[in-house]
């Protein structure tokens, strides 16, 4: 690998980033602002097939094995809120993007960056947390970091999880995957994430409280996998919501996406809370929900499939992937009209993971 | 994996730490503190058998084949610093944890947390020193991640990069191994990363000026392993220095170890500003040093193996692995004494890595 590596490295050519010279929360956000970021800054200097394919994970082959290696850093704000916290948070987001690739997760990495007078209270019930996810997604924590920064310097604890999977499918899963004609399908109601988040930081009062989605997805996905089903996308749509991941998923694959409001669930007490806040629950956050764009004929078995686990009972064809070269996502709204979904353009939430 | 993998997990339960119920800088410091923290509040929460080793990384097995991973948060400040930046140091010295298994390095991944106003010309820099030790080292970043956190939740940029590498050597290279008899090998002159970080925040004038030695050493230490030599432990003495290093494998073999002061180099303008501000060379970090344990017979070509790159020209023997079951780890002095030389204690420079 050692002079093709070295070939594979393009000179950087930083462009001009909307924002002027600074990192703005924007930057952050998994929407329009983190894309040029990646496109215009991390792209250029590192450039290999792998990152170029901006998926959530790389797939490489190391001695003939097939491998997922993924890593995502956790600044949710508050640490601690309905549903879960950062540990979970930090061990799910990890394994769902192994899961995405169709990977069986099997090992994560740890890295924690603690502010000087955390806790060690807090520290526990996150460790402890992390350790129940890992447990129930069946992956090993095998390795991991501390640093202590000085008060003021962090906000209490970020952590940073790595997982390694190995990938058993002969199929090419990838964000550029989808064709006209595919079926979307979504495994459930959208924006619990967000705003469960959301309804923390604002001390809102809920009726019904309103708690995180996060799951771990792996298994629901290994039995889509093990249909057989034609599988060309997979996404779990976190930061930027169910929007951007789509609107991502139609540029990579030049293709439109057509979704279809009514069969997008989103259940009362968070349509109340967006409705609240001005927030269209399409950009709200999810940590354990899956986008699955799949061949037509195959939508059937794949549904059937998801039906059997309780992350997927409310699986639902939610879309349909159209011949439209300018990779515009729409959306039949429920009165009869259609409207643009654009990617999440500068930041709605910071901080949301 | 599944049900061990669950079974693996045994329950938490925190005991008392140095320090009161708050995290202090000294968990960070990569010394006894840092020690203290993992046996108490990670190793009960996580345990297996790859973190039960306490080496700077996990070797694995997926399908046959042994993979090393390794995870390191970065929070190094000053972020530029006379021989290297944050970005040098986050690709060097996971590449090196990669090493000290023995692995050849192929992936990385990074996760960046960025403070909301860092210069984009600052991250600009940061990606292009990255980009440089990459492929100056070989190994690809297949993918990444950025979050973006309010204004004065963080300090500029946090790294975490994490890498894997394959194991193809037959060797056990852990902690646990080293035996009475075994030779010490230090790879060259000490305490230069440590030193050039805090001459950077003393802004101390220098006559001579002191640069981080930040190298990555996969390279020694494949060319170690192919003479055929019996390597029983490596490790790149960083945070908490060489004594510190060695105190683990100590205590992790339950073997003593004599160290021969008058073998250990440390250059003239180093040891100038440790004397300056009342540091032991020995408890300072270093970025691009390796110490080797091996079988004694071996140390002649392990020596040899090494004087050929750049990285461990100045190698020499330093010490020797005794019979000591309580684990010290001594030095005899070029006056003729002999001191103990203990873990590091508390915390001697925050955020040196």
């Amino acid at each position: 690998m050692s002079s093709d590596a070295a070939a594979a490295f393009a000179p950087t050519c930083p462009a001009p980033l909307a924002g002027g010279d600074r990192i703005l929360l924007g930057h952050g956000s998994g929407g329009k602002m983190t894309a040029d970021l990646i496109a215009r800054r991390f792209l250029p200097a590192f450039r290999n097939e792998y990152l170029e394919r901006l998926d959530d994970q790389a797939v490489v082959t190391v001695n003939g094995s097939r491998l997922a290696f993924t890593t995502d850093a956790y600044v949710v704000t508050p640490l601690f809120f309905p549903g879960g916290d950062i540990g979970a948070l930090a061990v799910n987001g990890t394994v769902n993007d192994l899961a995405t690739a169709g990977a069986r997760p099997l090992y994560l990495s740890a890295a924690f960056i603690l502010e000087e007078g955390f806790a060690l209270a807090d520290l526990d019930r996150i460790v402890a947390s992390m350790r129940a996810a890992a447990a129930s997604a069946s992956v090993l924590l095998v390795t991991g970091d501390t640093k202590v920064v000085d008060r003021g310097k962090a906000d209490g604890c970020f952590i940073t999880t790595t997982g390694v999977g190995l990938v058993e499918h002969a199929q090419r899963i990838s964000a550029d995957r989808a064709r006209p004609g595919d079926a979307v399908i979504l495994s459930g109601p959208i924006a619990d994430h967000g705003v469960a988040i959301m309804a923390a930081r604002a001390d809102l009062e809920l009726e019904t409280p309103v708690g995180s989605d996060t799951a771990a997805l792996h298994r629901l996905v290994l039995d889509v996998l093990a249909t057989g089903a034609e599988v060309h996308c997979l996404r779990d749509p976190t930061r930027g919501g169910v929007a951007t991941a789509l609107n991502e998923i139609a540029r990579r694959s030049k293709a439109g996406i057509v979704l279809d409001e009514a069969a997008i669930a989103v259940r009362e007490p968070v349509r109340g809370v967006c409705e609240l806040l001005g927030l269209d629950p399409l950009y709200v956050a999810n940590e354990g929900k899956l986008l699955a764009i799949v061949a037509p004929a195959d939508a059937p078995r794949v549904l059937g499939a998801m039906h059997r686990h309780p992350e997927g009972r409310d699986a639902r064809v939610v879309g349909e992937v159209v011949e439209d070269p300018t990779a515009l996502v729409s959306l039949r709204t429920t009165v009869g009209g259609r409207r643009i979904v654009d990617m999440l353009q500068g930041e709605q939430l910071p901080r949301i993971c």
